[in-house]
């Protein structure tokens, strides 16, 4: 990150109540309380963090506004009613600084077909290939590198990364997000087996990604057999994700990096999966579920219950389940102690 | 997916053997019997599904020769002996449609090396590169932004998805399918440990397709330390799988999303390995042997073993272990009960 | 690998100190003892392959200095003080012939930006995409289809393959090498839940990596929140890795294919991770931990630790747990037996 902000620009953009001390510093970075050295900005966002403040060599520190101490010798203190989402505001004044709108247009060097309609807000990258009949809506930026796919549509206001992917016929609604890498509409995993041979199950349908989704980095999401794999409104996907076809995932989930979704499965609203997550295929995760990380889900969901563990178990009894596990050694001992004091009579079952 | 056809158009697709009612309806997307309406076409697949016919509001069913039903007002009965069949015939039919198969030609944006050799009627599609000594076969339809390092092959009848990077020397042969992202031939995962730092060992080696393959998107395959990574004739790869440096699959296998293989390790013809399974390195997994899904291989599998768990146990002593596993608090209270009977005496080693 | 090479350039390359025999095949791989045909050259780089050596159809084969057996008719010995050190020394020399370092230059069809800084005796291939404020520094060799962001900087003598993507600020040193699909400085998954809705907190830090790290196919690495990602030089990612925000890792690590680090853990120094190990947010894992395949780390890692299972647990007490585990259905008998014996008396605490 490339900061230059003064000290008076920053106090300005978090709208600082009061302020104590002076520094001449220009902030390029911002840095933990521990960390943090001249030229750094810090803040207090967590009150069990206060003993680390009057050691802190930032510049600039943005405190709660009953924080009493002094700043040391070239330092600034800004007070402001909430240290966390002042620093919000400057991490998206810094967003708006790294990454600034483009101008609209299409780069020279992209490659698109005659019959693609692009807004004349929108920006089109270096070397993209935009294909027959696809469609690109108003101020969506495309960056470099990407491939919208023969009749692809993508909304108002999305983000495409360098190198995303969006094969035809997939329809990428509103204000998306699509980080690097992105794989929309790669084909199901469907075969047939036929005379000792996998054969193909054609793929025909498409990726829908509804308003306000964001999706990681090399995540791949595959178009449906037939009709349409779905991410509802506002769900976040991280990276390395894996989507299989006739998925359907309701809005505002949460799925985190490098977890698998089998083909057909239906996620209901405001479910979060963690990390490394597996779900077998044909099953409905009920809305708000939580699935910890790691867990292998192979039976329906109900709404609102938490799992964990391969087979998932309700996280509580897995947790208890865990802790006895971790006492088998002692299990055994006592199972023999029991039965050296009571041996038992050698009977025809005891092979 | 953006169909359109007429109800004449499909039942001749199929090969309707009768038809019952009549509709005007141009037929736009294939939809399952419960969800589907006016302007879809929906199928009787399974006969536990016999119950949603009457109620199901698509323009086109396909049902059974006996089944024995009216269609509702506007709406077209189509019979044939096997419905899931002729839906294969139809998506086969749409798959002709949404991608038919391109001129062939270079893209003018596309940088091909002098010495690199493309049959006349094969296709090579915007903004690829196709590096030197390189060679793309007969009917090969290569799409955008791929590229094709020195000296690697690809044979005849391949598709080779957006973004698929092919690394020098590697080879694929005849009706290979590589989706969007698939990496093939980057480098093994070798190091040796010298003077507390890690020394790369050179993989200097290839990867080899075998004919009638398919690979998923944003699947990676290592080059082998020398002579070649294999993956048999058949065989089938998901998303974002991981094959080590010198694995040799063989023929006809299924290999899941998520899965990890190890260097040097050969799984045999017909082998199974479901979603998010790790296999450790230098390992056999027998022929037509099963991996259930995230399960760790951490020792070699007998042909047509079915394997479950990590460690991996065979799948019905697994689930036997899994059941007595979450018995475990009734246990620990069953030995606590016969210990309260029968307190042990205190001695030197209840420590 | 197209390689040819004469027995007697072989001869050389590997500083052979004797020799017997001779052939006069040219030399086009490399094979193990039991798999070797003419053309090929074999090694004996483990004693217990000893008896592989008199049956073994290799042209050339590397020997130790004291094997003391006769070739067969066409076939040459190659005596050495360490075959697999001379194998290395024979793979780097084959490495330099597959690739060769480019002349440098930049290809005419890349894009980039006039304010891009790119070393003279640097290369960058056809179709990059390098934008304004970006440096790439000497003999560094950027090939196909890379992008480079805005104020970029890789630093000297580095690799990039194929379709590398380095997001805009980040930041490579020297020597790295970037396997294919390398994602650097995509947006930590970050949200705060605000009204039914995950709102998006900005992504400003950057990835830094440090000397002589390489990294493996399609791995990903997330900018900071705030400040840097960091992996610490000399370390090794394999393919298909998940690096979250914030994740800082020390020097000379190892992080097998798969794995997935949570946002603001520590690595410290000399770590080994293997495949498809799962690590929660916010932990330390020492110097010189050890962490098995599929582990699921949720609690900081002690330096030296060797760590196997989910929850993690010490190697060799998991080992105990799993062997115990699988007896299970013996100990359900005992107890069984036990009651059998002394049957309880019904008690109200009984239910």
């Amino acid at each position: 990150m490339e900061l230059s902000l003064t000290s008076q620009e920053i106090a300005a953009i978090i709208e600082a109540r009061a302020t104590r001390g002076a520094t001449t510093e220009t902030i390029r970075d911002i840095a933990s309380l521990a960390t943090a050295r001249a030229g750094d900005i810090s803040f207090l966002g967590n009150p069990k963090y206060k003993a680390e403040v009057p050691a802190c060599a930032a510049s600039v520190i943005i405190l709660p506004i009953d924080y009493d101490g002094e700043p040391r010798p070239g330092q600034l203190y800004l007070h402001v009613d909430n240290p966390s989402a002042a620093l919000a505001k400057l991490c998206a004044r810094i967003e708006q600084l790294l990454w600034p709108r483009p101008a609209p247009g299409i780069h020279p060097s992209a490659v698109i077909a005659p019959t693609a309609r692009i807004a004349a807000s929108a920006t089109v990258g270096p070397l993209c290939v935009v294909e027959e009949g696809a469609v690109i809506g108003e101020r969506t930026h495309v960056e470099a590198q990407v491939f919208v796919g023969r009749h692809a549509a993508i909304g108002d206001d999305c983000w495409l990364m360098p190198g995303v992917r969006v094969a035809s016929e997939c329809v990428v609604k509103n204000r998306v997000r699509l980080q690097i890498g992105v794989v929309l509409g790669s084909d199901g995993f469907g075969y047939e087996f036929i005379n000792g041979r996998h054969e193909k199950v054609p793929q025909v349908g498409r990726v829908l990604i509804e308003d306000d989704v964001e999706i990681g980095a090399n995540t791949t999401l595959d178009r449906a057999r037939f009709s349409q794999t779905v991410v509802g409104q506002g769900t976040k996907i991280d990276n390395l994700v894996q989507i299989a076809h006739n998925v359907v995932i309701g809005k505002h989930c949460l799925i985190c990096s490098q977890t698998g979704i089998s083909g057909s499965v239906t996620i209901e609203d405001y479910a979060v999966l963690a990390g490394q997550v597996g779900v077998a295929g044909h099953l409905t995760i009920g809305r708000g579920a939580k699935i910890t990380a790691q867990t292998g889900v192979n039976a329906n969901v109900s709404p609102g219950a938490t799992l964990k563990g391969t087979p998932a178990n309700p996280y509580m009894f897995e947790q208890r389940i865990n802790v006895l596990r971790q006492r088998l050694p002692e299990l055994f001992q006592r199972v023999d102690r029991l039965e050296k004091k009571f041996p038992a009579e050698k009977t025809s079952s005891d092979a």
